[in-house]
């Protein structure tokens, strides 16, 4: 018998129910407040979100159904393979077993539309006929671009005016799909024209690309806003790549000692994470699990926890989270998935419970974790997912100097197919690591004081 | 029970051998001769390949085993799934089903690597330490510097000039798997030189960039040059496309009434059609199968059986094909991989034996049929593959108008992931249709006629 390269399952063996780590949590997760620090009610959201998504994200309900066709949808390209890297482990020395779950087997390359079909299917069953959403890199836009294609209603993206420019392809990815996705800020709302007004050469970011979407949402009663991550609900449809992965461990007859993911708004590591955090609420595992982010955007590591809004505007709810504050401004690292103020509250909430840890990365370190797995493995990460790559390698390092047979389980979160100005980049010598200093941390997090404060722990 | 999406094979049911057609010809293929017309032996071409691989290039036998280590490589993306195309049967309102086999989920994203890391271990075996070859989109280029990278020998890709100045993206995927890619002609071979001195400022050519691959090749003992279709034993490592194909069918209990691919130089066309072939010329099926080319390069459907060469310096030995002259100059259409003068032999023998058929199709149809196919199934095709798509949904149409549920089967060369800007012209309505004259057909292949000529059939 040869050795395992990797584990596929049979579509049968898709889940057939969503994990909800809101059920089985130590404390409560703080609800979402609004500025005078009341809780909101549904019907607060009910202009962004259809009802149903609105449900799920407040649901404390533990097993939630998928319905059977999004499950029909999601069998596109899942279940996901688990790879046992058995080629990057020989390179390292290490004794450690080290498994990655390949989630760039999607059409758009990444774990975004195990969420961008989910959503893309309440709201048509809702009745609404389009959705907005805003996107950096491309990679979320591009995934719920591909959702709505198949689920047959409309999507309209907000894509950050520079990378608009410096990524066309992405733009025509979409397109290709039936996405309209322009350029932000954009002509088509009015505070897309306001800031055009006072700087018609503004390279755009996130946070007014989400409120340009935002206001086309709420203008139209047919349309509604899709957010790719950070919401109770995107980590909930996230989870059957944990829920996968454990029943492919479990044939291989091997169990994790560490869990890594790399966190933006930490919806992939979540998604991995959540059903191993759930051992370890019931004390049935010790297993590590870590959260991996950019040095110069280290929310998780360095960021308090706090009410904060998720866009620059402020048109969100206040959400409990580790945060950077809703001005902060990341440096252009090519991790674009990563450059995010926030952390999903219940990734938040998770590392205060102590449940998980979090380890924050240069990027040259990344991107060359990336080279050696290319090396290696074969396949070409995006930058996003070499976070996670790289935190493997130090797991795997030590697991040698220790003398340690560890099994490390990582969520290899997308393919780089379509980030080689990045790669390019750090060939030619022109990319550099960025910390962010305590004097600018204590800047842009400021305007936490004025905010209302979460209930501390028990 | 639902619907069924695709079906997946476990790695331990990746073919152990691989098909050679040349067994079971009813007539045997014209060997390959100099200019005399005399036919050459191995050692004729013992300065560009390895001579483990010559034997293969020349073997009748029926089966030969792929070595374990190859076998360990490929498991990496094989088995490769076989898809029912659910939703383009429905948008199509057609009674045939439609099955894919989806070769896109490779590292480099296409059926290349099959040989490319076969090739790669034999000329290792051999003691070669360094491949050079050409690449023209840049789909070869990709997947010999995958391979050679995961072997363990050194890669040099001669790209051609226009390709690598428009495809920057490629040029750096080859670089993150360490491969040297330069731009042809350059002023690393004696023949890059002379082409530069008359014409500084060259786009290049498929044709140059083979004579300098070769030039290197032959000059240094330890490298060999490595060619990505178009020979015998590059059909023969594609055949697992179409051994694959045949045992996913057989789980769902149904067999191919028509099996198409696309045909450039005839390498994905024959990894899966050959095992059909087999069973036609056994008696035991009759199976239509149908290779698709560009109108553009009509090569099988207009050009003469005819001993040609396989550059333009004519520094190849002449081999039997369908060709449309060794000087010609196919219309810039955006599928480089189908841009080639000549056809496999193999190919151009099945069909001269009446084995295959072949249809030809303009650029436009396949963008269009691309398009539907990335609305309805998720996954974006390259735009060779989008030749398979447009015959397939002709067929599939016929299959309608006709009433009869026939079963169709494809191949899906690649994901077109690298390609947006083709698919950009398109939707800007900047391409055109290209249709080979007569007139310019007959100056092409007029070369032809101070050539040997091959025997008649029987």
């Amino acid at each position: 018998m040869s050795e395992l390269v990797k584990v596929v399952l049979g579509e049968d063996r898709l889940p057939r129910q969503w994990y909800n780590l809101a059920a089985d949590l130590p404390h409560p997760l703080p609800p979402p407040v609004d500025a005078a620090g009341q809780p909101i009610g549904p019907e607060a959201l009910a202009a962004v979100f259809p009802m149903n998504l609105i449900e799920q994200e407040m649901s404390a309900q533990r097993w939630i159904d998928i319905p059977a066709e999004v499950l029909g949808l999601l069998k596109i390209w899942r279940p996901t393979p688990l790879y046992r890297a058995r080629r990057l482990e020989q390179r390292l020395g290490t004794p450690a077993k080290i498994y990655y779950k390949h989630e760039g087997v999607s059409p758009p390359g990444s774990h975004k539309p195990n969420t961008a079909v989910a959503q893309a299917y309440y709201n048509r069953e809702f009745g609404i006929k389009r959705l907005t959403t805003e996107t950096g890199a491309g990679q979320w836009g591009s995934a719920l671009a591909f959702a709505c294609q198949l689920i047959g209603i409309e999507c309209k993206v907000f894509m950050v005016r520079i990378s608009f420019d410096q990524k066309p392809f992405r733009k025509i990815m979409m397109r290709t799909w039936g996405a309209n996705c322009v350029a932000s800020p954009s002509t088509e709302t009015e505070v897309g024209k306001q800031i055009l007004a006072e700087d018609p050469d503004t390279p755009g970011s996130l946070g007014i690309a989400i409120s340009e979407a935002l206001e086309q949402a709420v203008a139209d009663e047919q349309t509604r806003y899709s957010l790719g991550s950070v919401l109770n609900h995107v980590m909930l449809h996230q989870t059957v790549i944990g829920l996968e992965a454990k029943e492919q461990l479990e044939l291989v007859g091997d169990s994790p000692d560490v869990v890594i993911g790399c966190a933006g708004g930490g919806s992939n590591f979540a998604g991995m994470a959540f059903p191993f955090v759930a051992d370890k609420i019931a004390g049935s595992s010790q297993v590590r699990i870590v959260a991996t982010e950019p040095e110069s955007c280290p929310t998780l590591t360095r960021a308090p926890f706090a009410y904060d809004s998720g866009d620059v505007a402020m048109m969100t709810p206040l959400l409990p989270m580790h945060t950077l504050g809703h001005r902060f401004i990341p440096p252009a690292i090519h991790a674009g998935g990563l450059r995010y103020h926030g952390m999903a509250p219940l990734v938040s909430h998770a590392l205060r419970e102590g449940l998980i840890e979090a380890a924050a990365l240069h990027q040259l370190e990344c991107y060359q974790a990336a080279v050696t797995f290319a090396h290696t493995e074969g396949f070409i990460p995006a930058p996003e997912t070499s976070h996670a790559i790289a935190q493997t390698i130090r797991e795997a390092n030590r697991a040698k100097e220790e003398g340690k047979e560890r099994v490390i389980l990582l969520t290899w979160s997308g393919h780089g197919l379509m980030d080689f100005a990045g790669y390019q980049a750090f060939f030619d010598g022109q990319l550099a690591d960025h910390s962010l200093s305590d004097e600018h941390l204590e800047r842009y997090t400021a305007c936490l004081a004025d905010l209302p404060k979460p209930p501390a722990l028990g």
